[in-house]
């Protein structure tokens, strides 16, 4: 199966599989307890606190673990509203939140408090000046994404909160935390373990020093008094474990998911008719991106894809037992109907993306097909056809080559990736015999691949 | 080591590992993507709640997993007061319920909701109609344990039920779940299944069909809306499985720890001097015992018990980094300093309990020693000696005989509990070479032994 829908919840990292089995037989016991097994735990408890704090750049004693990001997003806002309720009980929060953020705002609002929300444009973002435009005497709190869990889009963190004066930020993190840094100006943040490879069952709420926070919940002395509940401490070791794996691995792995993104962001536009790519297409989560197609039920594509082997997401995330339209593509502006997030994980191959695009414009079109619509070609591939033969030794490309060239009108482009030192000379010679015309070389980055070389065939017979 | 803590979490059951291992495989999917690894979440998940629900005694969809147990009793208290609140905010709940339960009724003290207590007697047990004699019109909800966590009493939890008429009653089962049948009359229940052997991370709140509830925590559509935040489902279905498999190891299970405790509660008071053993002798869990020590600091006696390798609670539980005296303890009127719970996990061997005992008296009057106390002589120790050679071959039981027979008075007995046959012959043989009495056979069970046979000698030279 190709799954790519890790922006729900990522496959457990090794690491972390590995750190939850030791810490099942070294920190079993209860931390509060004064015995050599519950001291042990506390031990291993702190290790992951200062792990995590040293990845989120804060200090442990502002750490607490919650059961997941939602509970994390809740306490952190209820918490943070009941500790400056002297101050007022207005809320400011973008229109492209997290459901667990508009649903804790619901919340507040039936409460008696009042909440502002600020719109974005239509790649999904809020302006700095805009969102503090909304600021008023008696707002308590404001909350900001890092990054748009639907369409990836980077928010203006940094710049919002120099406008925010003594008003604290919350920053939900659940979508870049592990993958990138955590912006700079937050007073509160949170985070999810399960979506950076993580166990189930870990969220993370820090708060900072000197942030006014009162627990909306009944007392309890565990987690500095934020978290009530016994501390579930194998799992906190195992996200801790694998937030520090997945934190070195990013840089490398962000760039290759990156350039993997951009193929789909080019190609789907070339290979589907009536699709639209939605989301900041450069500032944006390396590993994630949405598009919509005209006429489709996503839930139905959904299915199609499933049948075929890959696990991608539809409509607002979290209600897809539900699938109302996404309040984010809603908020956007852009369309919202056939849609379909990709989000891959760490080490996700390009193979899997060649199928994906290979597969998709039939699945589409089977989808499309009892509508019996006239639909324009798509931008690219009556005239250009793309045959990735990347890792396939010659005479494979030639191969593809002549069985596949048929499939653009004379005059169009069949461009063949390949990185077999004998293509260079196999396919201007298979031209050759059969009077098609060379065109030459190209970069693979013109494709949306990052190796290998992109040879031009233009059709002629 | 040997862990007498269960009452404050189990070590992982292997069942519960097993089930973990395979479920991080089969499950880590999120139940609710319609794609084929979420389906099989889900999957996983109902049938998680079937055993779940199966073993409680109630329906499927009355079962919610929530986080902890706090968290389900917070949930619980807090939904089923919100659910009611048009007919009051009067809550009863008897004085040794969990601190999870006592925070969250100063709660709803605090948020304007009113809170009658009800007493207990010495044993820590309330009485029906003691209890139902704090209802009021504006009653809403009523909560009272399974049995206690301190000190084992079991609470009459049906005869109470049927007199609280419309008032819901919620029972926290947290410490009988999975050892013992759940009583009847509940209409909220909680429980958490690192009590039961399963994995940290899981409570369970079962709410029965027509109770009303409303949750007190913003929207989410989990859990029947009732627990918000992602699902974690290999904790669950190793909970679940553990569950399971705990009850169906209970009944011999309990028996034999019954056994050991009744040893436990019948020796302390003979080996160690101004003791006081608590709870309910007879009508108890099987596996717990507490006792106090007078002129004893109980976390000293915990520290050095722990340094022979025993781990024990001491003092109220969940509050051990503060060591407050036990609100239960207070509540019953008993001695409260020295205060040692041992909580035994399934599988307990009997040589633990023999050791413990062993190496009690010294502990205990090694910690009284700098105080200088004239102590009595412990009710015990001085007239009689209890040998346990079980497992041991003969000349071992008659070697330690002659060893410490001179450890009782003239006059006083040594009993040998031994299970090799030719002790039978040997003992009564021992005591004609060395002028002792032979005193004859005994049953096992008078001395809290389960099997082997009790030999009798009457120190005479």
């Amino acid at each position: 199966m190709s799954y790519f829908d890790v922006a729900s919840t990522a496959p457990l990292h090794p690491v972390a599989r590995q750190a939850l089995t030791a810490a099942l037989d070294e920190g079993w016991a209860d931390p509060a307890r004064l015995y050599r097994s519950g001291r042990q735990a506390r031990m291993l408890l702190d290790a992951a606190r200062e792990t995590v704090a040293e990845v989120l750049g804060c200090r442990a004693d502002e750490v607490s673990f919650t059961a997941s990001g939602t509970q994390a997003v809740q306490l952190g806002m209820l918490g943070a509203l009941t500790g400056r309720r002297r101050t007022g009980r207005h809320l400011v929060h973008s229109a492209v939140e997290h459901s667990s953020v508009l649903h804790t705002a619901e919340r507040v609002a039936a409460d008696g408090g009042s909440v502002s929300v600020a719109p974005v444009d239509r790649q999904g973002r809020v302006t700095a000046p805009e969102f503090a435009a909304l600021l008023r005497d008696d707002t308590a709190l404001a909350v900001l994404q890092s990054a748009n869990h639907e369409v990836g889009t980077l928010q203006p963190v940094e710049e919002t909160a120099a406008l925010l004066g003594d008003v604290p930020l919350l920053v939900d993190a659940a979508q870049s935390a592990g993958r990138l840094p955590v912006p700079a100006g937050w007073s509160l943040l949170t985070a999810s373990a399960h979506k950076w490879g993580g166990p189930a069952g870990v969220g993370v709420l820090a708060v900072r020093k000197g942030v006014r926070y009162a627990s909306p919940l009944p007392a309890d002395e565990r987690e500095s008094g934020r978290v009530p509940g016994y501390v579930n401490v194998p799992a906190i070791v195992a996200a801790a474990a694998s937030l520090r794996a997945v934190r070195a691995e990013a840089e490398t792995e962000n760039a290759r998911l990156h350039a993997l993104v951009d193929r789909i962001r080019r190609q789907v536009p070339q290979l589907v008719p009536e699709v639209e790519v939605v989301g900041d297409p450069v500032h944006r989560l390396p590993h994630l991106v949405t598009f919509s197609c005209l006429y489709v039920d996503g839930e139905v594509l959904l299915t199609e894809l499933d049948r075929e082997g890959f696990a991608v997401s539809s409509g607002s995330s979290c209600t897809s037992s539900t699938l109302t339209p996404s309040h984010v593509l809603a908020a956007m502006g852009v369309l919202t109907e056939g849609n379909i997030r990709i989000s891959l994980p760490p080490g996700t191959p390009e193979a899997d993306i060649t199928r994906f695009l290979d597969l998709l414009p039939r699945l589409v079109a089977d989808v499309r097909a009892p509508l019996g619509l006239d639909l324009p070609a798509p931008a690219g591939t009556t005239d250009t056809l793309v045959l990735d033969m990347l890792g396939k030794r010659c005479p494979l490309p030639v191969i593809e080559l002549a069985k596949r060239i048929t499939e653009v009108p004379i005059g169009g482009t069949v461009v063949v990736l390949a990185d077999d030192a004998a293509a260079r000379l196999d396919i201007p010679a298979w031209c050759d015999m059969r009077s098609q015309t060379y065109a030459g070389e190209a970069l693979p980055t013109d494709y949306g691949f990052t190796h290998g070389t992109a040879y031009l065939i233009t059709r002629t017979a």
